[in-house]
């Protein structure tokens, strides 16, 4: 891999990951010329703070037994808070530290992340289907290519988190793992390196010896069975982003020192 | 005053602030052209979020009386929440709502606004008089002007809020008038448009009656005695935007319908 060439790094949101190796490690790459693009999550932090704030995480499970974050406008808020507000500008200060100009954006600027929200969502609640109109969810459909390029020209370090923007204006809460996906198909990135808090995608989890060492790029799909709980929507944003042309997809532990280098060097499971 | 010229417009953080008009007005000068940057505050917000999650507000009276908000890192961490998460985001929605591509970014996000730390902070408790180290309050002193006038070029209105960036890389609590002074002054704003709850500069705060209209610019520093608590930091913001070249100061009602309108009507107190 050449410098000037584009890494996306997708930093997870569990509170065991090393974030200074990790921020260590893009310093590294980012002195090396390589263009990095981070985009980080926050699930836990925003439960806790939620709770604390007197509005507890919900969930909602739709008829086929998938779970997904409840998210009204209160909860829409709070998630802006932890996300664009604590943790974003916290990242940005830890790469200052480390002598590279990051600048952080949410989905909401300059449109970056720009997509479709959910008219409506099916829940089952006491075992009776109901549909929620309240909710601010959605999906990344675009990217805004132009404002990313423009800052790595000008050497800034883009540091982007959700929510993003809906077509019709509004704040929508979208999966971190796919808006991540969407940007580096977007600047046909050479690696998404997803970080989290396991060695990879396991086979029996969450039992470490049972890594899936690598995948092929067309039988990505076939995995999404194997995948437990928030690793299914990861297994999904490396379907979307290997079908798209990105060579290279690598689930990786970010609880390591040299994260992003083991990562590179097939440590995790390198979907290509 | 022409379109292409540089608007700053400071938008003030009580609660009683007319949002939707002030957004409104906004889009109304945008779209005839004017370059905006806009900058906000949020202290009415965070002191009851900070108070919520168990920190309250705690303020810091020096030897000579002055009363200041107390920074510790937690404080400084609610604080990012509120700015930079709720308030700034939100702005950047409303905008984003009547077409126009916002951005919203804080000083430390491509060091925009970069300054010195306070190393100690004097301060008078219970009768004694003590040094506080762990405060992390500063001063603007540079603004990455290359970052905002490339972002306005291309389309997108930056909106801005505090924390900025200390020379070692610290988040660091700064005056958002006087970090919006600064903006004015490093862009060569034609105004800088301070809006808050209060029509202007009461001479006898708070009967609305005393509005001073306008006041010369070699003369604003005489005023410092006249502004009653935050207005003081208004008038020091003032007075350094003038004396750097600002060719107009306003202090303004937020509350009311088309307070920028207004403002450049002549409403307000007016220094230049």
């Amino acid at each position: 891999m050449a410098p000037r060439e584009v890494l996306v790094i997708k930093i997870g949101g569990g509170k065991d990951l090393n974030h200074d190796a990790i921020a260590r490690d893009i310093a590294d790459f980012w002195q090396a010329g390589y263009r990095l693009v981070i985009v980080h999550g926050g699930a836990e932090l925003t439960n806790e703070i939620a709770t604390q704030l007197g509005h507890p995480p919900q969930f909602i499970t739709s008829p086929s037994g998938h779970t997904s974050r409840r998210t009204d406008r209160k909860t829409l808020e709070i998630f802006e808070m932890v996300y664009c507000g604590l943790l974003n500008k916290g990242w940005v200060e830890r790469l200052q530290r480390l002598g590279i100009n990051a600048v952080g954006l949410s989905g909401l600027d300059g449109r970056l992340w720009e997509g479709k929200r959910k008219k409506a969502i099916k829940a089952l609640i006491n075992g009776r289907r109901m549909l929620i109109r309240d909710d601010y969810t959605g999906t990344v459909e675009q990217v805004n290519t132009s404002l990313l390029q423009s800052l790595l020209s000008a050497g800034y370090l883009p540091v982007l988190t959700p929510p993003a923007i809906s077509y019709e204006n509004e704040a929508i809460n979208v999966d971190g793992d796919r808006a991540a996906a969407q940007t580096a198909i977007a600047l046909s990135a050479r690696a998404l390196i997803i970080l989290t808090s396991v060695p990879g995608l396991l086979r029996a989890f969450p039992d470490e010896r049972t890594l899936i060492p690598s995948i092929p790029a067309h039988e990505v799909e076939e995995y999404l069975s194997v995948a437990q709980g928030r690793m299914k929507k990861k297994v999904l944003a490396a379907a979307e982003a290997v079908k798209a042309g990105v060579s290279q997809v690598i689930f990786a532990d970010g609880r390591v020192h040299n994260p992003i280098q083991r990562a590179l060097a097939g440590e995790g499971t390198v979907i290509q």
